[in-house]
Formats: structure tokens, C-alpha cells, sequence
């Protein structure tokens, strides 16, 4: 998600450090204790922060963690999230190619993928979210039961995403083409969600959890 | 799919009782030397026949049985089988209930599901032709690198069908959720796929092979 830069963002950003988390390292392993939660959940690529802001209302036992690596949009997203009740919840304004140092093994519950950057060039596969490179990272950070939840408009992503899964071993236990056919009141709608709902577009979701072996 | 009653019908199958095979499992593990071929390949709910009377022309070296239980639909493929070269091609006018008696173990190279019967009450799953009851007979008779190839335009059929063959651990290996926007010349189309184009809804396929363990 691209912005004309803003030049509130990086200031705003740095005055929140205790929302913002710029060292997420340092807490790899006590993010339940920081959060206050039994569950945790991050979302990656969380843009404005729609969903992690209304979900983490929703379901205020939980931990939410968003991580965005635009620091325009994740500014955004931090202040939505300033004006509610925020002690559960946090964000990272880095890319998530360092997702493994931030959280210890087992630590995560949910991984939510919504409409993900689809990098349609095959050259650029490996950037995408649901790639097996993330796969195996997601694997190693969720606990036994944990899962990966994807939102996504773009078929060909939805497509790469399903064999990607079950290539790398990962049982597909919902899957819908059409998710948002049914009401889905437990479950916010992001800001590109509304935008291809409202072009009447099909919203693709699936959940995905480890198989044991 | 049900038709009014063919008076025809009946004495027509039995009349070409070389081509709509009675006993089917008299055959069993030597369907490869009486179609004269090397793959083999059955359709399960033929209906009228459109997709293996094409896709046999189309492919004259491989072998082609046709499976379908009501005799007034069996007899118009038999009919559209009888006016083309049909040497290589076969007709099961029975329910698929007996699957497992009329083929060897590992004989079947493909098992194409078209436009299946979505039976969608849940009291009827069973009678779904991606129900794990019948998933074990397809990974029994389907040799190694056997495939089940399935078209659709029921979106809870094709959901119910993604996650019971990744509960049963098969393997995805291509999926569309929109499989006719591109031009698919090597696939004849259904009769039903053809109605449901027409109608400008969208055609999901998927490819599933079962994983080695
Ligand atoms: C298409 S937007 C979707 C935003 C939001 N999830 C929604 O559904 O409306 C994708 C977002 O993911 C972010 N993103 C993509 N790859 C990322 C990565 N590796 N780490 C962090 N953020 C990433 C992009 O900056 C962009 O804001
Ligand atoms: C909806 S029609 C589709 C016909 C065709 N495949 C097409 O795509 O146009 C499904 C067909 O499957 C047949 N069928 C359903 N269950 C069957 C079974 N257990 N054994 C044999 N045929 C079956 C039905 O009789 C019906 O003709």
C-alpha cells in the first residue's frame, strides 16, 4: 500500500515507541506477559489497520500484534489504534522478513494474511506471504493448533497460496470462494476487503494448520 | 441428472452389451489390454457423455470408461461413443457404488469428477463423489502418481471437496477457482460446464494426486 509521504508519520512513530515496538526482539518469548493475553495474533501487512484495530475491540482478551512495513500506512494504523483500548495490542513498522527473530517458537496462535502483496511475476514468488520460505517460519512460530488465516481478492495469489500449503504439509481445514456470500459478523472486513466487496469481486479465504507427522 | 424415460433406452444399452460393459469386473486388472492402451483414464457421472466422447477423440491412445447410473442419460453417450472411432472407450451404465470390484488396485491413472451430484444436505454427504469414502477406493485403484481431476461450479461442493481430500492427505497440485478465463483447448467442456459459462459463472477445478508416506 503506497502513500503520499507524510510527514507526521516518522515522528509519530517514534513518540509512540511503547505502541510501536522498535526492538520486538527484545520481547520474543514474554509477548503474552507484555499483552496481557492467553491468545495471540499477529497480522502481517496489516496496511491501515482496519482489521487488527476492530478485531482486537472485538476480542479484547487477546493479544494483537500488527506489522506493517510502510511506516506512512502503519502510522495510520497506530493512531486508529491509540484512540481505543490499546494494552493488548501492538505494532511493528518493519518488514517481516525478520518475523523469526521477534517471536519464540510456538509462541503465535493466529497468523492473519489479508490481501496480501501478490507479486504476480513468478521471478518475484518468493515475496509472497504464503511462499514456502514463510511457510516454514509460520510453521516454526505458531504452537501445535495454530493457524494461518488468509483474506485475499486476487485468484492467482489464492491459487499459489493453496498448493504452497499442501506442498509444505499444512492441512486445509476451511476454505471458501466466495466468504463473504454468508454474513460474518465474528470477523472484520480490512480496507481492501470493503473496497472489492464493493466492486461485488469474490473474497477468497482459507485456514490452514500444521499436520502432524 | 434426470431425463424423461427413453423408451429406447434399455433395449439400446443391451443391444450393444460390447461397448456397455454388464460385467465390468470380469475386466478388472486387464482394462489396459482390452482398450489397447497404455493410461487409463474413467469418468465418473458421465450424464450425456460430451466430456469422454471429446476428450477420447482427443486422445486416441489412451483409454476412456464412461460411469453413469441412469440408463436414459447412459444411452445418449453411448449413442455419441457408438458414431466416433470407439475401440479404445468403455460404458459403466451402473452406480459407482461398486467402483472398487470393477478395477485392479493401482489401474486407473485418472479419475475425472464432472459437475458431480452436490448432494447438499449434510445427511447426504455420503453420497458425495469427494466424500472420504469414496477418496479411499480412488487412492486404491489409482496408481502412484494417479490423479483425481475434478470440475465444478458448485462452490460447496468445490470447499467441501478441498478440505476432505486435504484431511485425507492428499496432495493439491493445481487448483482455479475461474478455470475458463483462460482458453483450456487441451479440456473439452461439459455439458453442464457449457450451461454454466453461458450463464458467465465461474468454473472451479482442481488436481489432486495422493502423497507417498
Ligand atoms: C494490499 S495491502 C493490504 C492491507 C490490509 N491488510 C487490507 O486488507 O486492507 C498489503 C500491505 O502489506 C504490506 N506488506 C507487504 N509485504 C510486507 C512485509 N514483508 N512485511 C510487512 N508488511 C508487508 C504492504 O506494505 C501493504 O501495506
Ligand atoms: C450433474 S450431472 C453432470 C453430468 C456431466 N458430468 C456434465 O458435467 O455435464 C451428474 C451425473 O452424475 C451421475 N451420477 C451421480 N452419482 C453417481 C454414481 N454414484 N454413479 C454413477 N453415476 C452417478 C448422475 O446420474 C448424473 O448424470
Amino acid at each position: 500500500m503506497r502513500m503520499r509521504k507524510k510527514a507526521w508519520a516518522e515522528p509519530f512513530l517514534k513518540e509512540n515507541a511503547d505502541f510501536v515496538i522498535e526492538k520486538p526482539e527484545i520481547w520474543a518469548g514474554h509477548w503474552r506477559e507484555k499483552l496481557a493475553c492467553q491468545r495471540l495474533r499477529i497480522e502481517i501487512g496489516s496496511g491501515k489497520g482496519d482489521y487488527f484495530t476492530k478485531m482486537a475491540a472485538m476480542n479484547p482478551d487477546e493479544g494483537w500484534i500488527g506489522i506493517e512495513k510502510e511506516h506512512n500506512v502503519a502510522a495510520v494504523a497506530a493512531k486508529k489504534a491509540l484512540a481505543q483500548p490499546h494494552e493488548h495490542m501492538a505494532l511493528i513498522a518493519q518488514d517481516a522478513d525478520q518475523l523469526s527473530s521477534w517471536f519464540a517458537k510456538g509462541e503465535l496462535d493466529v497468523i492473519h494474511l489479508n490481501f496480501s502483496d501478490p507479486w504476480p511475476k513468478s521471478g518475484y514468488a518468493k515475496r509472497r506471504l504464503s511462499h514456502a520460505r514463510f511457510l516454514k517460519q509460520y510453521e516454526a512460530l505458531l504452537n501445535p493448533q495454530g493457524q494461518v488465516i488468509m483474506k485475499t481478492d486476487n485468484p492467482k495469489l489464492f491459487e499459489f497460496s493453496l498448493t504452497e500449503f499442501s506442498r509444505e504439509n499444512w492441512q486445509l481445514r476451511e476454505v471458501s470462494v466466495d466468504f463473504r456470500r454468508q454474513p460474518h459478523p465474528e470477523d472484520a472486513i480490512t480496507e481492501y476487503e470493503q473496497k472489492f466487496m464493493d466492486l461485488g469481486q469474490p473474497i477468497y479465504r482459507a485456514v490452514w494448520q500444521k499436520k502432524a507427522i
